[in-house]
């Protein structure tokens, strides 16, 4: 429906159901699977705009509602949207606002007309709704906009769950008539809780509408993961095959390795720089937190397996003190080897597809985890 | 007296006291006249080694005191020291601890041994003499070491100023004593308060020790500008013209240019980057802050003069939007903008004195000032 974007399938691995793909934007390409980080406000927290290039990041993901609420979308579109406004001239994601208007907004109120909330951070009152949504999505300019969906929480009573999944299709169609802008792709999200029957009706009603992408939401709720798994594992193969799945919110590395071999191309989450910032960190052997005394004298590098900068030039011993000091550099720093983790696992799974291989290689993560563990 | 380090004066401004000069470390060189941004617990606040280098940043200052409390000098010195322990290899200088003792210990107590404090980190008791500050330097391994030494506040007693800075002066020829390493340059510091006969003899007995440089300490401390530049203007000629010239702790952009025209070679400060981190910023049009209204839709930079990475890539509406959303990125883009100021501003200096025209530059730079207010 638009010409600019395009999403093409390069490889299958054969003895799954993963796929290495490439999405084609107006600001350029994103190699999928693809995991995109999050720029909450236009910032990916503590990074700039070379770092998320010497990582390698192509999709970055902002949050509507939070742009919405500051400096406010007008401001970001008169400024060139997101690109121009952050400086970066790579792809762009927006989320519809929905799923933080619910998380994060006080005073909630839902109607079939959309959501009332009062802002988080001045109590202001609004009221979004898929139409204000596509509005401020296309003020912001992103490259993939996302239609506006109710997140569905866990437990939710069965009732709830499917006038949610109905009025979630609806609002998809209005957020589909009140699209102007012919340069920003539209990806629908399937909702229907834990329910097979309701994931399928979602899906099928929300494809009808021929949109660019298709995401599956209300993952990573407060379900357990053998049922975040099984509703993924039945609705991944129901979507076109043509245009790429993004499950959003997941999720831990073994999640996107176990979702990339159910078909999943695009991921979004904030595990790997919320982590940082509380001292987390993701290596090749497992977890550790910097803030561990046995850390105190070690000369070694987060993972000696590790290609980033942090990795090639600190220290564990140097990366604890500056944590432990408050300094502003180390959250930057362990964010940075974060990422990179994650990258990595992408570009290895990416190359595992092409491969053919991509079975052993999962099977090689997951038992490196177990070995750890 | 050590071999390793060298002072070399390169050129004399003519109608100032100004010099152009090259301090020669066993981890490379730094241009005089000199500003050393301050790295307080072994890392300038929200950078890394890299953005140091890109700034052109030589000579980094480290405090003792912090170091010594947190992670331990023990620590620093197990992996390698400073240049070890932060994997930045060139010129370091570390303070005596003296100042922080006295500006953040609690409990203070002086005597003729030393200065015993509580930690202002976790309220511990320990004991400074200027055979420990440097034993902790020795630790740490800085290209160039303080002599410990009380900076006298103000106002204080006559009477006081006088028996302090004697003390000071039989601290340094204890510092001296304690020396063991050939690699490390020592600076001794001069005090007297506010007193023309006391600075002259404390210049007097610190010089005849025949130290690698010398120190102005306790300026800046509380007395009045003219106060603090008579003082400077006294007793910087006072000092050996063939070894370098520090003052320490100041300053503002314009009084280290009007030291500079006293013949002063060093710097620090913490204001390029203290500032920048509550959103003050320098520009060659006057100081501005990126918190006001007035930037909110603002594309220019924040200097158009300015060739630094912050000011090619950002508007001032999108850092002003950075920083009131509380992003981290926010503090290093601008203090990377802040030192690229004062980097410019000392460079700009030493090429005026290398072409004899430091009393036009300074006189611009003041005039600019005047005008911009």
């Amino acid at each position: 429906m638009t010409t600019a974007f395009q999403f093409d399938v390069l490889a299958t691995d054969g003895k799954t159901a993963a796929r290495r793909g490439r999405i084609r934007t107006p600001h350029g390409e994103a190699d999928t699977p693809a995991f995109m980080p999050v720029g909450t406000a236009g910032s990916v927290k503590t990074l700039d705009n070379r770092d998320l290039d010497e990582l390698g990041a192509q999709l970055v993901l902002a949050n509507t509602y939070h742009l919405f609420l500051r400096p406010g979308h007008d401001v970001v579109r008169d400024l060139g949207g997101l690109h121009g406004f952050t400086g970066r001239a790579k792809p762009y994601l927006t989320d519809s606002g929905g799923f933080q208007v619910f998380s994060l907004g006080d005073f909630r109120k839902i109607t079939e007309e959309g959501v009332r909330f009062a802002s988080h951070i001045d109590g202001t009152r609004h009221m979004f709704t898929p139409e204000l949504s596509i509005e401020v999505q296309e003020a912001l300019g992103a490259d993939i906009i996302m239609a506006f969906d109710e997140c569905i929480p866990y437990p939710a009573e069965d009732e709830y769950v499917r006038q949610s999944t109905e009025r979630t299709v609806r609002w998809t169609r209005r957020c589909l008539g009140a699209k102007t802008r012919g340069d920003q792709a539209l990806f629908g999200i399937v909702q229907g809780g834990m329910s097979e029957e309701l994931r399928r009706w979602s899906v099928e009603q929300t494809t009808a509408l021929d949109l660019d992408g298709y995401a599956l939401g209300g993952l990573s709720v407060g379900e357990s993961k053998p049922q975040m798994m099984h509703i993924a594992a039945f609705a991944a193969p129901l979507l076109p095959a043509e245009k790429p799945r993004y499950v959003m919110g997941v999720g831990h590395p073994e999640d996107i390795l176990e979702m990339i071999s159910f078909g999943v191309d695009m991921f979004d989450c904030v595990m790997p720089t919320r982590n940082a910032r509380t001292g987390t960190i993701y290596t090749s052997a497992g977890r550790l937190n910097i803030r561990n005394a046995c850390h105190k004298t070690d000369a070694r590098p987060l993972d000696a397996e590790c290609a980033c900068p942090t990795c090639a030039r600190h220290s564990r011993a140097y990366l604890r003190h500056l944590f432990l000091a408050g300094e502003p550099s180390a959250l930057r720093l362990l964010t940075i080897h974060n990422l990179s983790f994650y990258f990595a696992m992408m570009a290895a799974a990416r190359r595992a597809i092409a491969n053919g291989a991509f079975f052993d290689y999962h099977a090689a993560f997951r038992e490196k985890l177990a070995s750890s563990e």
